[in-house]
């Protein structure tokens, strides 16, 4: 009952945000036109060039209404954060809120809690992961039922969840966010895949596969892996298009999002790819940033191709702006002070 | 295997740095001139006077190229934090960032770790170190192979290690960083040795001499007891060039960089001095940026030389910049925010 409410709602959000004129941007405000360009082909392949980027960005960002409460505009999650790593997390959390997201969570260890919360005020953190360092084995059953029990009383509430950002690779910790996937997937709650994220699925694939609402991230080093493991060859940049459309049938029409020097999605029906803005800073952190603004993910299969355009499309214009102001010393805080400007 | 493509890696790094017209420069992007003035004689000691330091810092910046990913702009590690110091790992490590490296973490101990942290979320710190406070005799050895496993994990990915900014001077854990220091050495990795790292090596001098990816970067005090050590006698500034030649040379050729109100360097063949820009500011932590900025440094004598040099050169500009804007109130964390800045 519950669970149904929420689809609904997310669907509303779909609606809402695709409807023509039903869309206004008080951030970007560039002239707005209806949607055009935004091309999907519903059966075969489809192998369009360069995404229309910015007439999707305009198309699908939530209307900001006076009359809607907190919450309405986004509520993400981020499960990540360790002991090693707290900068990832965080980074992908306060993209969201920088681009419009009412709410942002993060899912994390009790030690990196504290750092992540010094980072910023305005995150929701909750220090319930544990590592198998701090943990018996006789209690890890326990302790799994008490994380599950603390995401699933958000669980509704979220409209996305990001996994992976400094997640790192305990296998306790590991096992417990398979399992918060799972239960994402019931919820049909939409999720993004990244980071430490991608090394635990491409190890299990069900997870995800056949997933209509999960988005992969992979960077250079992600999608090599994940290649190798699915489709058994190499990566070939000669046949990228191809590859990518393969590799997302392949997992069932999972969206993945190639990064690069032109970001490639595919859906495993179309490929689009963007390529307009960007930096050529490679400063670590960057695909956090991506990462956090899936915020546009939702439930239907075109919107969270959108999605991703969108994202990519924010991310390649804040690195633009702020390698324009600070050049080779471009730091990932730099490029997330930029996401939202003109 | 693993160490030789890292090595072919670092060294081609440094090809393409010095190869002519395979270098610009965002950031600086004075007129750009074929490197000239760049004076080494590979065989006889050579007096030059001032560097020409503009041009060699123009000359070994790497080109920003969109067609490379995270971390082939540089990837280092910063050995320090404890107990008592937390800021110079910080600065250290933050300053790599801000001239363009693309990754920079930091090995501490535990204590010092979640502070390091909360600087800011673009370091991955790691909580690996320990001091005889916190460890048992019997555990000594456990713990000793614990850290190294945890470094080596990463050592074939660093460009660089900076050893010793906060760093302290407890037993143990020197005793630790003098392994790591003899691990980075098996591969072949360039370390920078700063603060209390200089401490160690001043009584152990075997773990740098005759190691010529070795970078020392003493003050007037560090620089005092290195000399009372090596060359038994006082430091005489009369012939402080040839002094500090005979120096480096007595170590086996490891490259000294002496912080002053010019900065002497020398690798036991040539001196060089950098005096332009500075500020009368003396306020702790520069070095520790200055450490931190050994970016460029790479495998390859000259090229140690020239990574001096130009980190020199960026730590005067910089602190010349801050000192214009603040004055007596300049702060490190000042200079900082000035690296990159023209």
């Amino acid at each position: 009952m519950l669970a149904s409410s929420a689809v609904l709602r997310r669907q509303q959000l779909v609606i809402r945000c695709l409807g023509v004129g039903g869309y206004s941007d008080h951030n970007i405000n560039t002239n707005q036109k209806p949607m055009q360009g935004v091309r999907f082909s519903s059966g075969a392949a489809s192998f369009s060039l360069e995404a229309d980027a910015e007439n999707v960005l305009r198309a699908i960002t939530p209307t900001l209404d006076p009359n809607r409460h907190k919450g309405q505009a986004g509520n993400i999650a981020v499960i990540g954060g360790c002991r090693e790593y707290t900068g990832a997390p965080y980074f992908a959390a306060i993209s969201a809120l920088k681009i419009g997201a009412d709410l942002s969570h993060v899912f994390c260890t009790r030690d990196a809690a504290s750092v992540i919360k010094s980072y910023s005020p305005e995150l929701i953190v909750h220090p319930i992961l544990e590592e198998s360092y701090s943990v018996r084995d006789e209690d890890k059953s326990f302790i799994l039922e008490n994380v599950l029990g603390e995401v699933d009383k958000w669980m509704e509430r979220f409209d996305c969840l990001v996994i992976g950002p400094g997640l790192g690779r305990d296998p306790f910790l590991l096992d417990c966010v398979s399992k918060i996937i799972k239960h994402a997937r019931q919820s049909n709650v939409p999720i993004v895949i990244d980071g430490d994220g991608l090394f635990l699925i491409t190890n299990w694939l069900d997870l995800v596969s056949g997933y209509h609402l999960a988005v992969l991230t992979p960077n250079v080093n992600e999608y090599k892996r994940l290649v190798q493991k699915v489709l058994s060859c190499e990566v070939n940049d000669e046949d990228a298009r191809e590859q990518l459309l393969s590799l997302a049938k392949r997992i069932g029409g999972v969206t993945i999002l190639r990064k690069g020097k032109a970001d490639l999605i595919s859906d495993g029906e179309t490929v689009e790819s963007v390529s307009i803005y960007g930096s050529p800073r490679r400063c670590g952190g960057q695909g956090d940033i991506l990462s956090g603004r899936q915020v546009f993910v939702s439930d239907s299969r075109n919107p969270t191709m959108l999605g991703c355009i969108a994202g990519s499309t924010l991310m390649r214009k804040a690195a633009s702006l702020a390698f324009e102001n600070k050049k080779r010393s471009t730091l990932t805080t730099d490029i997330i002070e930029c996401l939202g400007r003109r």
